[in-house]
């Protein structure tokens, strides 16, 4: 008999409401024959205010004995801004070598986009999750005076950039449209730019059937509400990565929606799925938040970890609900997860 | 008599075509007693295919003796991304000290955009033009090879955000709805980002009837397509700015309307002012650029000079042409500079 073994955050917010539904949903969807264990985990604001602790060496030991993180959200107004982020979030990331983060965007019939005309949109952006401007390297000088000096280093190496761009040049591959583009800003940030480009032009020669092409972030945005169409897989460093995914879940239906993956390939160490929406403090605990992106997170869970169909299965019934809400009141958390553990297990 | 000496830098694709008709406008604007006085500089790619020069000290010097600079577009295909974005545009803006780049945002009666229900949209982005991950700082190791790593700096000075965050509070404090929202990244760029917050702050005890916000350059762009009405000045960091000033574009009529400044506020070199297009090589030499961009971005350069009901002249106009394309077939880059120049003049 197979089984589950997963690691728990439910977090911060509405974290603890949608991380149970997508457990309700997942549980239902699971064959008979796979055992699903879950351990809890009590990351988060209140863990910090009780303990001072984010996330300890012991507590990434216990993490990695599991085969896969779900994650509600992190984050709350009582802790100052960066202390979750970069001591529990990043820190995650960068321990557990997650250097996929995945996020696909697809506008689902009958969801409301704020762009006009109703366009065609399916496209999956890979972050690189563990390098640029994310890895706190950086500082300040003088601090609080009128000579404060503060830099962030971006760092960018070729086995970082490389492993990804190859990972998103699979992706394009095994996609019927097998288009890939690169965003960046290679004309501005030349040094980092041009490692970016010259790696994924060599990589692109391994995949003669890929189609590439290169666009500069700031123009990115423009594409992203004007011709969403345009985008199959998009490649592109962790900053810009975290802009344009939180637009493509604006324009692909909203947060409410958005499922990411921190993935590590190699499976050295689990990967974390969360939705991509933050821990939404002001409707918390009041039944309001929407448990589609966890249940969607569950599905890229489920789709790493080889159970392809169940993966499938929670999509279509994300898309089928979605699509019958149309014009009807709104449900709570729990009523939208019980219905879509009922369409899963049907 | 007055007097107004014009740097003016047609540069590459449309910007010729562009530049011809904001200064078309511009003669038919100023009042009888200013006299124009232009002077043309040849920087682009044609310089830099002959000379290899893209801005010399002396073109600094010549530059220098302006009242300011009007520019169409630098940028072509034949020259590596990067040597005309380093070594002319970001050069100028460094050398003349274009600390508030300026990027107003309003979407005009009858223009389309890419959002659904037409909302409204009226603010301005004061990005920082000197700072940020533009100054060039970094370097590449091992380029090439397999071990190759490239880094960006972000270089962030409490003396240099303080006078944009001062500049925005003061245009905020002009505005009606006295509203000041600060874009950054403050919960990953820690260094960088206590800085900007630290200085915003600050400054904000001098200005009492300015309402003030934060928001994560990341949601910045879902308000930015899902409520735009919600911002009225924004001010941001140089790379942040690029970003959201395009996307902000995109969402209130295209790049085909948006003016910009690069203003150095002391008046200790001339401010210089360009449509936010690129040169758009594509359709360059074939009359179906819009030149609006430009001449908006003639009214700011008037606004900038002290001529305010020449600017409002031009952007009335503007407006009203605009506004009577709705369902015409498109007039060449010609007829709509032909159909401005008459109405400022009349
Ligand atoms: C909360 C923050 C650290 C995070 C990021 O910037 O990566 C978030 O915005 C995301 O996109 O997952
Ligand atoms: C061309 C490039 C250097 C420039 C920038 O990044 O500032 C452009 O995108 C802009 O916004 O004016």
């Amino acid at each position: 008999s197979r089984s589950l073994n997963l690691a728990v955050i439910p977090g911060d917010g509405i974290g603890q409401e949608v991380v149970a539904q997508g457990l309700k949903v997942l549980s239902a969807v699971l064959p008979q024959d796979v055992k699903l264990e879950t351990k809890e985990f009590d990351f988060g604001a209140k863990r910090y205010h009780a303990t001072g602790e984010t996330l300890t060496e012991a507590d990434l030991d216990a993490l990695k004995k599991h085969d896969a993180i779900l994650l509600g959200a992190i984050g709350d107004p009582s802790v100052p801004s960066g202390v979750l982020e970069r001591g529990f979030l990043l820190k995650l990331r960068f321990a557990f070598d997650h250097h996929v983060n995945l996020r696909p965007s697809k506008l689902l019939p009958g969801v409301a986009t704020p762009l006009a005309g109703q366009p065609e949109i399916d496209f999956v952006v890979v972050r690189e999750g563990t390098e640029g401007p994310y890895t706190g390297n950086g500082g300040t000088i003088r601090k609080g005076t009128e000579h404060e000096v503060a830099t962030e280093v971006s760092v960018n190496t070729a086995f970082g950039v490389e492993r990804v761009v190859r990972d998103a040049f699979a992706r394009a591959q095994a996609r019927p449209r097998k288009k890939l583009t690169l965003v960046h800003k290679n004309n501005v940030l030349t040094f980092a730019g041009h490692l970016w480009t010259n790696v994924f032009n060599k990589v692109a020669e391994e995949f003669p059937e890929v189609t590439t092409d290169y666009i500069h972030v700031d123009a990115a945005t423009i594409y992203l509400v004007t011709d969403p169409a345009r985008f199959d897989v998009i490649v592109t460093d962790n900053l810009f990565g975290d802009i344009i995914t939180d637009l493509a879940a604006a324009v692909s239906g909203g947060i409410g929606v958005a499922a990411s993956g921190n993935i590590n390939p190699s499976g050295e160490f689990p990967s974390m799925f969360e939705p991509v929406h933050g821990s939404a403090p002001d409707i918390a605990g009041q039944g309001k938040a929407d448990p589609s992106a966890t249940v969607l997170s569950v599905a890229l869970l489920l789709r790493h970890l080889g159970h392809e169909s169940e993966a499938a299965r929670i999509e279509d019934a994300v898309s089928a609900d979605l699509a019958e809400r149309v014009g009807k009141p709104a449900r709570s958390t729990e009523e939208i997860g019980d219905a879509l553990a009922v369409r899963v297990a049907g």
